[in-house]
């Protein structure tokens, strides 16, 4: 399959990296594709290295690029860039497909730990979904780190949760399928339309602490019901 | 043990009626002690029903003889009510004592499902810490439904998470010490200090969400690491 990715940092280089090895074709978007030895955000590799580590499975490329060849596109920009990276993305790019939106909308501006820029009576996922009404944004994997993201199996054998919110439900039920398939997600819980967005990116204030409680970044919440 | 609960509604109710099971002294406080027949929020019973409950092991009173009786307080008033209950309660009565908050800042004023009235930047929890700086709050048990807090082992044997922030260790060992004998807790995390509320509160957008989706309250976090 095609797959889009907008984002060059380490979530968006796991992310391809496991597609990649999973045979999908790849294109990871940046705003800078010719810095390929350039160190990324969040402690990515540089894109060369991306490069060799993925071989032909992957190219890199500019957002409109990547949003260009994906069947389905993911959002794995920092919050603070998505809308930007989107507009460079181009809405003609994006239309009548699945968009995977990842992003938190982390304010680092004062101080840590980070705030949210958007919150409470609104969400970066309506946003998107706003501005580009013809992409069918799929929130979800916002909530835990990139390495349970791709591989959440790794952690308790994969008895933990991960989220969709969404206003299409058939693009729902297929990223179910691509959280199965491409990652190994057992436990998906439909929250319902993307205002639900608003509940999983609220999550962050409390997943941060946790990360600095625990000293790890692998843990992940499960509802237990 | 002398047991203060500010709130008479099914929050209240129902935790004052687990701990005078277990031989604790309640009293039960409200901002109309009188009215014994009078239904009491969220489903709540009245308040003539909860003293047949408790039998003599549990007494109605005001903010203030509630906060003056229990040697810990438990705040277990709407957020919205929260700082003018404890106000009613009086700082003289809460001086030096364990007060364990249990609400949340739910503003169900712009229809449903209810936002915020703080958050993000803030949380009910400092606000109530600020304006009773000789209280020792602990923020605690708001992320679960009310009968998940009074007997977790119900829910998967008891196998999922509850959170604790405040600016007191000791005081947060103690509340720890009550949750596993008062209700049975095992899986406890203290997330920091009282600012780590903001974390805590802002799971309810989500809690609120899978409510709806689940059909029931009967779930609960668990922090899977």
């Amino acid at each position: 399959m095609n797959i889009g990715i907008l984002g060059s940092g380490v979530v968006g280089q796991n992310l391809g990296a496991v597609l990649a090895s999973r045979g999908h074709d790849v294109v990871l978007g940046t705003r800078t594709p010719d810095a390929l030895d350039a160190p990324r955000g969040h402690g990515g590799q540089s894109l060369g290295e991306w490069l060799q580590q993925v071989a032909k499975r992957g190219r890199v490329g500019t957002f409109r690029d990547a949003a260009a060849h994906g069947e389905v596109v993911l959002n794995a920009t920092n919050g603070s860039g998505s809308l930007e990276a989107l507009r460079q993305a181009g809405g003609a790019q994006l239309r009548g497909k699945i968009l995977m939106d990842i992003a938190n909308p982390l304010d680092f501006s004062k101080g840590m730990p980070p705030t949210l820029f958007i919150c409470n009576d609104d969400s970066l996922g309506e946003r998107i979904q706003a501005e580009f009404p013809e992409a069918k944004v799929v929130k979800t994997l916002n909530t835990t780190n990139t390495l349970v993201m791709g591989n959440p199996r790794q952690l308790a054998g994969g008895d933990h949760t991960v989220f969709l919110s969404g206003n299409d439900p058939a693009a729902k039920q297929q990223v179910t399928v691509f959280l199965k398939d491409w990652f190994g997600w057992q436990d998906i819980i439909d929250l319902g339309d993307i205002t639900t967005a608003r509940g999983t990116e609220m999550l962050l204030p409390i997943w941060l602490r946790l990360w600095s409680v625990l000293g790890t970044p692998m843990f992940n919440f499960k509802v237990v019901r």
